[in-house]
């Protein structure tokens, strides 16, 4: 128990039931920190305002008890682990739209609304906000792990998404990052610290995003390959292009059969590219015609067509349910994701040769990925009780890593640092770079309190 | 004299005669650094490596000497200035574009390279890079000040567009803050944290740039409008309805006069927008028509096409040479450049505003500005001699500030903050979040010799 007796009397006093020690609670906060070890923290906070946020946080930095900011938990690299117990401060609760400017194209939120409460609540207004991670995730909590996912290779990621913030610093001190202007030269870039900073300078608690009108047209088509070279060097083709298409997802073979069998899509079970345009009328055809000429001089088939917003929607779903059709695939297993992207033009390169890792090591592993930006996902997966089999996948992650990183990449397109890349992060940047970080990091949190252990090994 | 003899010693050894302490070469590197005063650095280093960068920063850092990072002297903010005399790094000599990946649409180029040396370099292969502040700047300077200029309202600034730096720390020590991956979630966002920290956090001696394919098609286009409003309003509608115009640039009445006589266009003196459209052949009559029913329903007279090559340069040439019409409509005058920034919606109401604030105290100040990012400058054209027009000038520029900020938005959208906007930063952002800022400076420069007295009051 990493909360003294005083500090817990504080948090009860300004908290009411809404600081809570029940171990079922505290269980749902729960996170993955290492093979065979999930941990809790010992207690969590329901916050209701940033005010609020800034007093618990001023208890904590008090009494030095550990903080662990918490959205809705589908962060992919164990951001939220109480790796030292602590206070997780959950900010689902936090969750209201204060404020659209359609005029302005943009709006703040809390950091616990989720994209798609936000998207419910601005569809009315001919409002989107298309950055799509596939959870559910809180707003705060993509800004936080710097989020992006398949409508990236056009939108950008929260890197490019958000104007600006509202922070409580580890000292319980509330600063706003930036203002509501597109752009600003005024000192420096704290909206671009704090996103991607996966809550180890402070806790964002308001985000003010870019919004985009729904476009009038928006079409999506499927394209199969004979194999995966054909469907990649499409993808390098059109963005070299510049057609600016909306999304570009690649699925492989296995992947396909996965969503096949989990989502009874009937796709033809071949390196599949599923792809989105946004625009008007014409654009999106315009664009689709490209993309149509490329795919077929390279062997792709014709293009199915999704222009109903139905079925348009069915492949998404089938997209985003992936996860779960990688699980339904070896019952019992779970599922551990890599996240590499390279520059586009290593794109083949990088996923033929991991391919053939995969195969050489007889592991179950369908490849997916956000191919426009040079970003995919293998899910290997592993039977947990097998050690050998988690040693084996643990081993090709590092080498999709290394491969990727020797390619100008990154071992992390989107999913972050958290426990598990903290090596790879010291490979890919060298030591002097992550002590940089270190050192603004220790600047602004001397104690070491703010979701400690994440980006960083001791 | 602020260089020791050991230093001095130090610094000719390592770079002979690219030490150079002569007045002439000195005062080629002063920049303004308040009313009436100029100051020059102790001594100018030449630097041709980041190697050798690293070597003369080593020095200074151990005998603690001020370090100012020089371009090419183009940033508007007095970013150059040697307040506390010291050693200018003369970055120009490192000029080469290093790698160009026309697959990736990325380069690296050192610092000292300039923007149109680079379009020179890669237009041959249908590259460019988008990014125009105007003055043929140099890129590291761009990254160093978060430069953005006509074409952002399309491409982003220099936040965007960077992939990633090579830096000096302030230490000496060489780091890469990113890789060449499109995206990336790997820990602190370094690179955003160097760009627009005008120097004053290490030098960028490498720069990693996005490009673009040259677009199949442009088109330019003129409109006179029958008042600012309708003009500005036509610029918020397009914005709004999402038209990816990849210029648009508002003259008031005045400006156009001065380019007019200038630059002998022979434009009607009314307010007026500027425009430029990328895409391909349809895309681009498709936008260019959108935009002509939204000024034709505001108002606005018919476009001026230049779709020639050379009819598109003489109006940009026109554009960027404002600062030189604005200096020729009052001879001995010298420009006070104002760089406020706010949301869209408020852009009317800011400028005319302004507009009338201008008027009602007698000063000559043309109005320009890159409206598609709510982004406007004021030239207030006054004489140096003349006390009270400076005092009125400076009074009109706090103004427009606090109007800007009043309105959500900045005091600088692209000169940043350098000697002149420290107490407007205090004020926009407030002192917490300054405090941040400093806190973050000093723990990476604890002697404060990197650019010292730029962003920071003291």
């Amino acid at each position: 128990m990493t909360i003294p007796d005083a500090a817990a009397n504080a948090f009860s006093t300004l908290l009411g039931d809404r600081y809570v020690t029940a171990r079922g609670i505290r269980d749902q906060h729960r996170a993955f920190a290492g093979p065979n070890t999930k941990v809790a923290p010992d207690a969590v906070a329901f916050a209701a305002s940033t005010q609020e946020v800034s007093e618990i946080v001023k208890i904590c930095a008090r009494h030095k008890v550990p903080i662990i900011p918490f959205g809705i938990g589908t962060s992919m690299e164990s951001q939220v682990a109480a790796t030292r117990g602590g206070l997780t401060i959950d900010l689902s609760r936090m969750d209201q739209v204060l404020e659209v400017s359609a005029e302005d194209l943009d709006c703040t939120v809390q950091a616990g609304c989720t994209r798609e409460a936000l998207n419910h609540h601005i569809r009315d207004m001919g409002l989107m906000f298309p950055i799509d991670p596939g959870a559910n995730a809180t707003l705060g909590g993509m800004a936080s792990t710097r989020a992006s996912g398949t409508n990236a290779v056009r939108y950008g990621t929260m890197m490019q998404n958000v104007l600006c913030l509202k922070v409580v610093l580890p000292d319980g001190r509330i600063i706003r990052t930036g203002t509501r202007a597109r752009k600003s030269a005024a000192g420096y870039d704290l909206t671009r610290l704090f996103v991607g900073a996966e809550g180890t300078l402070g806790i964002i608690t308001e985000v003010t995003l870019r919004l985009y009108g729904i476009p009038e047209a928006t079409s999506a088509a499927i394209c199969a390959f004979p194999d995966l070279e054909s469907a990649v060097n499409t993808v390098i083709l059109t963005i070299q292009t510049g057609i600016p298409v909306a999304r570009m997802e690649l699925m492989d073979e296995l992947m396909v059969k996965g969503v096949n069998d989990h989502s009874k899509l009937g796709l033809e079970e071949k390196p599949t590219l599923v792809m989105e345009f946004h625009g008007s009328e014409e654009g999106v055809k315009e664009q689709a015609l490209a993309v149509q000429a490329i795919a077929e001089e390279l062997g792709g088939s014709d293009f199915t067509w999704a222009t109903r917003p139905e079925d348009r929607s069915r492949i998404w779903k089938a997209r985003h349910e992936a996860y779960f059709a990688c699980l339904a695939m070896k019952p019992g297993s779970i599922l551990m994701g890599t996240d590499a992207a390279v520059p586009i033009s290593r794109l083949v390169d990088v996923i033929l040769e991991t391919r053939a890792d995969i195969e050489e090591h007889g592991l179950l592993a369908p490849i997916i990925g956000h191919v426009g930006d040079g970003n995919f996902h293998c899910s290997l997966m592993v039977d947990p009780e097998n050690e050998e089999e988690v040693a084996t996948a643990e081993k090709l992650a590092e080498r999709i890593s290394d491969r990727a990183q020797r390619m100008g990449g990154t071992c992390t397109g989107e999913h972050g640092i958290g426990l598990g890349k903290r090596e790879k992060l010291v490979k890919e940047l060298g030591p002097d770079a992550i002590d940089v970080m270190r050192t603004l990091k220790m600047s602004l949190d001397p104690h070491n309190i703010m979701n400690p252990d994440k980006i960083f090994l001791n």
